[in-house]
This record gives structure tokens, sequence and C-alpha cells, in this order.
């Protein structure tokens, strides 16, 4: 169900300014007096979101952060400070124990992501609608997205359904998707029109599960930790390469090595990086083997690592992330 | 117990005709009219044995190759072919099942050494042992082994040992080490004054428990023929580049993947290019990038395989090998 009637779709010579007041005035006639609520992940997609409605509600308009303890290295105070910049109030939430429990002992790809959504979604967002008495959710659906789904690559994303929501029976809830026409490089434009900082409108993918995308196997507190290490080697290291993405994954899977003369059992990074317009395809980048050697030697200085490998693969036949 | 007393070391300037004479004359002095049994793998050590033993013994010299299922494509087939060549005949002993039954589910590194040790001394290697009825075993220990077991970084190889012979209660079994006092460069130079062609006299090391050091995790028929498919990839593609060793490892993990528009959980391989004097050392060879993709399309064909990764870790802190 869409709720940008007027089916923009971004690219040359579109007035973004025009487009972000038509969606604040749409927001707001369709909301009235009552309370909408919000996800801020610090993607560009749920960061226009926030603005938007934000613009059209002002205190009304209710955005939460929910800490799932995978995120980054300061990322959730990090987008905090961002739209306080902006004016703009963020309720950050910490939920990383119900995230780490509702993943503890969990390895198969598919069972996690069912983890992470049903916490998100059935536990912590659904608590959050509660609790603000919002009947009005804004959500940052992308054409990209709708057309994922048709085509059966994404699974369907029906927000009430998830949050226990029967929006017949319980009549009132809706969803406004004001970005539902875009593609991304639409919402990046727009993001700019409004005021987001280019760290944010140009930020570079990062799925919705976070770092356990990046850990094969049992997420952990530690393994986070690991994770999150290289993650931040492999952000500071390629970040003058330009390429489209590049990211870190812990394997499960251990090798042999020595530190200190001793044998050791440690584990494996992977490093990705990747050249692609789009994300539908991509190649892996040709870096300067001085950087590639760089990357390995502080991703080996990582306490338990004793492998860093990196992936050559293009998509297809393999996925830009791991599981 | 070493054998050559002459203690020579392999070096510049050194006589490998007169040893090998002198080695020859050794083994035929101390066998006499018995019978000596050695195991060939392929591998320049044992190969030099066999011929020295052959020179000394004749037909009293018992050669055997046991096919454990783990050996790289046509490797078998080809050992034998190259002692036919020399007029030396070598018995294939066909053991598949018995080490593959010992390793069925088996995933941790050490138990998995212990199950290929145990299959082919307790149970191949004793029969060839008791069948043949020879009390002198030719071994191709050398000064490395001795000195790496001492320093305890390789395990102590009591052959009689672990054959469950205990010399004192049977008397006559000996072990012969002709060997012994030689080091790599020592064997290589050997092996070309007794005649050995160049592709054993130099080839590339590769380890005792041979593709089940390339396979984290279970060690299956299935998954023999994927990194022995990937084996001989990366062997034909590294062969012109001088490098000290090259291997591939199949991963136990997983990665998601996409083939011919269907999602894909895919197997992982790992390509291993190291430059090193003596393996003591190690750095990951910078291999050009046009090769590295002409690999990762090659590898990324081997059917159930979506991802290759190149490893960058110097030893220290990584191993040559995986397990």
């Amino acid at each position: 169900m869409g709720f940008a009637q007027s089916s923009h779709r971004g690219g040359t010579g579109m007035d973004y300014g025009r487009f972000a007041d038509d969606q604040v005035k749409a927001i707001r006639d369709v909301v009235g007096t009552g309370t909408a609520i919000n996800a801020l992940s610090g993607g560009v997609d749920s960061s226009v979101c926030t603005v938007l409605g934000h613009r059209a509600l002002g205190e009304r308009m209710k955005t939460f952060f929910v800490d799932n303890a995978l995120m980054r290295e300061g990322e959730p105070e990090q987008v905090v400070r961002t739209f306080a910049d902006l004016g703009i109030s963020v309720t950050l939430v910490d939920a990383r124990r119900e995230f780490l429990g509702a993943l503890a002992g969990l390895t198969d790809p598919e069972q996690k992501r069912q983890a992470i959504t049903d916490t998100f979604y059935a536990k912590v967002f659904s608590r959050l609608v509660r609790e603000t008495g919002a009947r009005y959710l804004i959500h940052g659906t992308i054409l990209t997205d709708v057309e994922e789904t048709v085509a059966g690559i994404k699974r369907q994303h029906n927000i009430l359904a998830q949050l226990g929501i029967d929006p017949v029976k319980e009549y009132g809830y809706r969803v406004l998707e004001p970005l539902v026409t875009l593609r991304k490089d639409g919402v990046r434009g727009l993001a700019k029109a409004v005021g987001l900082p280019a760290a944010v409108a140009d930020r570079m993918p990062f799925p919705g599960p976070a770092l356990a995308t990046r850990v094969v196997g049992e997420v952990t507190e530690r393994r986070l930790a690991t994770v999150r290490a290289a993650t931040r080697i492999v952000e500071e290291e390629l970040a003058d390469t330009g390429a489209f993405q590049y990211l870190a994954v812990l394997l499960a899977d251990r090798a042999t090595g020595i530190r200190s003369g001793q044998r050791e059992f440690g584990e494996i990074v992977v490093v990705r990086c990747i050249e692609s317009r789009d994300a539908r395809e991509a190649t892996a980048t040709r870096l300067p083997w001085e950087k590639l050697e760089a990357l390995c030697r502080r991703i080996t200085s990582i306490p338990g690592v004793n492998r860093c490998l990196y992936d050559l693969t293009p998509k297809p036949p393999a996925t830009v992330e791991y599981i």
C-alpha cells in the first residue's frame, strides 16, 4: 500500500525539495492530531523518513533507535548525535540482552534472521508502539524492496502483521511509506535536499540484521566484538578506495597457527570489497597488495584471529553478504 | 636411532653418488638375506628410500603405495608408473574404504589426524608387515623431523610402537633411516643423483595426511572430490609462478550465493600460495589480479562451490596448512 501518490522516480531533474514538501504535507494530512512512530536504523531510508516525519509532526513523531547489540563500534551514539545536531530527538532503546538471548545457540542463517526479525517486531517495536499509543507507522520501504518482494528475492515484510496487529480488527493502524516510489539514488538525493549530512546520504549499504550478517555460526557477544573490531579496521583502511561496499566477515571455521611459538587454533576473518553500480552485480575490487597486507597485519592482531582472507568472488555466483 | 652413520649434511660439494653407495651397502649389510618393507607416499623422502632399498635388496625390498582415498587426482597411478619406468615394482594397496570409514563423522583436526595415523600403522601397514614377513622397515626420516620432534613441534613417530611391535619382545625388527643425517635440500640432491625425475626430486611439499589436511570439517568422499578438483585447478594455474607451495582448502562453513537466479548455500574454497625458503616462515604470494580472477572463475565452476577466497596471512601467525 503505497503512500507517495505522486509517483516520482528520482533521477536527474527531479525537484527533491518539492517532493519532500509533498510528503510532509501528506503525512500531516493523514496523521492529523495523532501520533506516529518510526524505527531509525541509521541507514539513509529510515533517516529520510525520520526527517520527513519530524517536519510534519514535530513532537508527535516518535523516533526510536533500537540497539540490538549488532551495531558497529560507536554507531548507536553517533546516529543519535547526528539527529540531535538537526534538532531531532531520537530515543535510544537498549535491547541488547533481548537480541543476544534470542540468538544464543542458533547457527542456521535463516533461524538467525528470523530470531532478529521476531525480536525486533514482536517484542521490542510492538512494545514501543503500545507505549507511545501511536497508530501510524512510518516505514522507509523503497521501490526496489517492493520489486524484490514481488520477484521472491526478499521476503514479504508486512509490518502490521509482524507486529501482531490485525489492521481490520484493530481499526486505525496505518503504515505510511513516503519513499515507496523512489529507488536508492532518489532517496540519496532526497536525503541531501532535506539537510542530512553526506555521511548519512551517501552511507554505504549496511544490512538490517547488521553484524549478525557478518558472523557465520553462532552470534555471541565475544564473536560480535571480534567482527566489530575487524569492521572498524576494514572501514578505516578502505575508506579512501571509493569502492561500492567493504566489509569483514567472521567465519565459524578455525585454522591452525603459531603465536609466540605456541600452536594456536584461531579464528578466520574474510575481507570483502566490491565494485558495483546497484548491488545487483558486483566484482571484487583489485586492491593494491600493500593495502591487502596492511589489512591482514591489523586484522590478525585482533585477539584470537590468525587468518585473513580476501574474497575474490563476483556476484553472481556469490552474494555480497555471507548469510 | 640413526642409520646413516657417515653424517653427511648435504649442501655444496657433497658427493651424492658416494653417499647413495654407502647407504645401499649399509642396507645390504644389515638386512643380509632378509626382507625389508617400505611405504612410498610419492614424496621425495620415501621415493629416495625406495630407490636405495631396491638397489640394495632387489626383489627382497617390498614397496607399497597405500591409496588412502586422500590423494590428488591420478596420484596413485602416477607414482606407480614413475617407479615402473625406473624398473622398480611398487604394489598399489587400495585402502580407501578403511580410511574413509575411520574418518566418517570426525570434524576435530586432532581426531582426524589420529584416525589417519592409526589406520595407516595399526591396520594397513602392520598387515603388510605381517604378510611380507619383513623384519626391516626402511623409513625416510630426515634431520628436520628429528629436530622438530625434539622441539615438540612434531609428534614422536616411533614406527615400531605405532605398528604395535615391541622390538625387545619381538626380536629382530629394525628400522633403517638412511636419510636421517640430511635436510630437505640434501634429499633433493640425492634424489637427482639416484636417477629420480625432477618432478619427484623437486616436488612441492605435500602433507602426510594429504587432502584430509585440506578439508576443514568432516572428510567425506564428496568433499574430497571437491577439494581434489580445486587442487587440480590451483596446481595447473600456479605451476608457472615459481611459488614455494600452493594449495586449495575446502572450508566447512557455507555462504549464500545466487546460481541461475536461485538462492544457493554454497561451499567455500580458499587458495593459499606462499613464498618461503624452508617453510619455517612464509608470506602470501602477490599474485597478479588476472591470475586470481582466473582461479576464482574456475574454482566457482566446481559444482556446489560459490566462493573463492585468497589467504593473505604470513607464517606466523598462520601455518601453511589449515589443520
